[in-house]
């Protein structure tokens, strides 16, 4: 795999299993998907896609991810259960390349207080499991869960044992995040030193968060000698995240002379792949985010900047169009015709069918007739409402709200019932409120609302709001969006299209299953 | 200062002059004020409050702070020139203890393409200005920017100069972020073992977030010998961001066996710090972000933190409480009393006079009948938005807006100027757009909308949401906020109070003067 005489170092995008483990940041198998299918398209080398016991969703998602694969492989997570490490290899084997990703905890309070075992059982537990995994498939990675807690003879011991077992991938995680650089540098360098049979396994690095320090932890792992880079789009993870794929691999890319690796993810795609995870997940990525915050690349006064681009020359330069940043341009107005409005959509990746082209470009001229300028955001956004809503069939027709301080609000609202028209009205704790509230009078439903987000498409009062509407019923989840100039529209379209998903998939399968424990 | 045997590590905090470089993060005076008074308080050894030759305002802000300030020193940023060294040393000297931070840039890059000099002509500066400065006051920091660009023996010979003209803090700032920390640590180590007057001062690690490296270059930089680290809240700064202010106080105070220093900042301020840094700036923190993200202490699985309370004796334990999380109580329904709600309040560290207590009374029980589980944060929010609007003399009355499909959407809104209740109507794109149209007609004036931001206090579609709107005019900035469970009443409140703000400052002081360069 390797495309130069440096070292390559093998990305492990763990979105879908640790990031989706994040409280509150559960994606649906459909976002699952979009975002498997950037990874292995910007060149991660593995995607974990999920935790195939812990529910059927997650079966179902690791599953159908391994079965479109093209060129990543894809893991699946196991406790040391003979029950996990059989789910996940069913899973897993529908992929080109699947992975086995077993895991048990090392560290003396872990045996101690959590699994009140002895190390020799637990040594026991390695060499059955591991075996277990390896009959099942010839990718095997261990994980010795709290590593950098564990006394380095015994981590030596475990780790030994793995690689006797023919697990091919050792991952020695920072799991509760307070690991220092040299400490973890260190660990990775004894312990590839010690065991015998090291160089039979490529070493993982996996760091949280929690002091800040992951990225750097990450990278001192792999002075130690390890070769994977266990990571997550956005940092996302429990706590504090995990250490964020694009600041990894734009710190080996960028200073590839104090870094020497190789690392063959195309970061062109960094940008758009951190903003589907964040709209799947509902986790905002703050300005100041490193390399895909909105500010990453924005400088207030000209003194850096000015210097910068007099000698673009210099080893150390990052641009934004490097890792997928485009300008906003001011594209279209209400003069502009169907044929601009087609070729403007082919530039933006959209390809649409006739039917649906008309409805984008009648949305359009609306659009253009409400709000002054129209951006290339504002396209998207309404384009990719057009794609969700289509082929539903029950779609929001009017709504009238009248909000303020004389409350209760009250909602008018019309709906596209499979063809007949409904209005209701409803009243309610504020506009949004009363807006579903007149939803559920018109189509009575059980589900409780898990996340309402609101963020404006471009800049101005006039700017569109996209608005997040997450639902829950009977342990099904389901994420629908709506974008227009009134917040309220928004807010009723994206409730429609989380709601319409959530009947789908009610019809389409049978929920329940155990949680991740 | 030190306290035990450890060494003393300064914090020098830049919210405030750094942090408010970034791009749309700009501050008001009095939201200023309020970040360097908890700065202050929690022990923060440093506070850089501003540019004093950047603008009237930075220059009031400075002035004020250091006559307001307690046991912070005071630092004030110049250029390497005569107007901007003077201009600081006016503003610092108010403080009981001030500082001149002067800096110019020393890489080989910035002298050829940006300042058009030669070594010894930069030299004949440092000499120049460091002691212009050190006659004005005894408390001199010089900064060599760009100085991980610089070759290692042009830089020491800075330093020294620097250090022989009296500068008391030597800061080797890694400008472009872009530094490893093996780099960072190697770089203070080798500048404070060959320049010969190194014991003189001490050294300062200043160090930008661009791949994610900035906590760890900071603390390698300690380790190098560095004893100051400038950092700011949330990280906040320009592009990605300084190192978080946060992140660094918690990693040295929580691995104090690996990292054995002193820090005098005491942790449990940092949440409401960093709540306050992120309203007035308008820079959300990420769900995921260290310390102070929503999700820093969460835990979606039980495995660790079921094995950590088991043993809480482990030398690694951080603790919600001890960053100042409080946990969310529901703590009052419509049934509670006067007498309860004052408790509450005292509680939440408020203090009302009679007019003011009745009024939040009444909007407390409003709102008990309009949300079916009401929390501290809804009364916090609910109080600080009366504090915010006491006293105005234009305010919201009454507010209706018919929105939806149908547009133009339009706000009929009655206001009370000066005493006069005003009603008109208008109409906009969007609900939000008429209301703020509305506004306009009753009070017309000449502002920019900079900033418009919702979020929701707490969860649920009944609950309340706070906006910020952030107006511009003539150069002045001004922030609003409003709280309601209608967006549009909160939105409508947040525009008047931002609005008022601004009419108040216009009065009271002559905008104009060059903006930092």
């Amino acid at each position: 795999m390797t495309t130069s005489d440096k070292d390559q170092v093998y990305i492990f995008d763990t979105t879908l299993r640790d990031g989706e483990q994040s409280p509150g940041a559960s994606m649906t198998l459909e976002e699952k998907l979009q975002i498997a299918e950037i990874l292995d398209d910007m060149g991660v080398d593995i995607i974990e896609a999920g935790f195939p016991i812990a529910s059927n969703g997650d079966f179902e998602a690791v599953s159908e991810i391994a079965k479109k694969s093209k060129n990543s492989v894809i893991a699946g997570l196991a406790r040391a259960i003979h029950a996990d490490i059989d789910r996940c290899g069913d899973a897993v084997k529908h992929a080109g390349k699947g992975r086995i990703h077993t895991f048990v905890s090392t560290s003396p309070i872990h045996l101690q207080f959590q699994m009140n075992k002895s190390e020799d059982q637990v040594l026991d537990i390695i060499n059955d499991t591991v075996t277990r995994a390896r009959n099942l498939i010839n990718d095997v990675e261990w994980s010795a869960m709290d590593a950098t807690r564990t006394p380095i003879e015994y981590l030596c011991r475990c780790v030994e044992a793995a690689i006797s077992c023919g697990a091919t991938t050792i991952n020695l995680p920072d799991t509760v995040g307070y690991a220092t650089p040299d400490e973890y540098k260190q660990m990775f360098a004894d312990v590839i030193a010690r065991v015998p049979n090291s160089d039979k396994a490529i070493f993982s690095v996996h760091c949280h968060d929690d002091l800040g320090l992951a990225v750097a932890n990450s990278l001192a792992g792999v002075a130690g000698g390890a070769r994977q880079i266990e990571c997550t789009l956005n940092g996302l993870g429990e706590r504090a995240g995990n250490a964020a794929l694009e600041e990894v691999v734009m710190a080996i890319r960028t200073r590839s002379d104090a870094l020497p690796y190789d690392c063959q993810v195309n970061p062109e795609y960094l940008t758009r792949a951190s903003k589907m995870v964040s709209a799947a997940s509902g986790f905002a990525v703050q300005y100041n985010k490193a390399i895909v915050g909105k500010n990453a690349f924005a400088h207030e006064s000209g003194i850096h900047q000015d210097g910068m681009l007099k000698n673009a020359e210099t080893y150390e330069i990052m641009r934004p169009e490097d890792v997928g940043v485009k300008a906003t341009s001011l594209v279209m107005g209400k003069h502009s015709g169907r044929h601009a409005f087609k070729d403007k959509l082919k530039e933006l990746g959209f390809e649409l069918g006739d039917n649906a082209l008309q409805e984008a470009f009648r949305r359009f001229k609306d659009l253009a007739d409400r709000k002054k300028h129209v951006y290339d955001e504002d396209i998207e956004a309404l384009v990719e409402n057009e794609i969700a809503v289509a082929g539903e069939t029950t779609k929001v027709i009017a709504l009238t709200v009248i909000a303020g301080t004389g409350g209760p609000q009250k909602a008018i609202l019309t709906m596209d019932v499979n063809g007949q028209h409904i209005t209701k009205e409803a009243t309610g704790d504020g506009p949004v409120d009363a807006t579903f509230n007149a939803i559920k009078a018109i189509v009575p439903h059980e589900a409780s609302l898990q996340l309402y987000q609101v963020h404006a498409v471009t800049e101005g009062t006039d700017a569109q709001a996209e608005v997040s509407v997450r639902l829950e019923a009977n342990g099904r989840i389901s994420t629908g969006k709506g974008a227009d100039t009134d917040t309220l529209v928004s807010s009723a379209r994206a409730y429609v299209s989380a709601m319409n998903k959530l009947n789908l998939r009610q019809q389409a399968s049978n929920p329940g299953a155990l949680q991740a424990s």
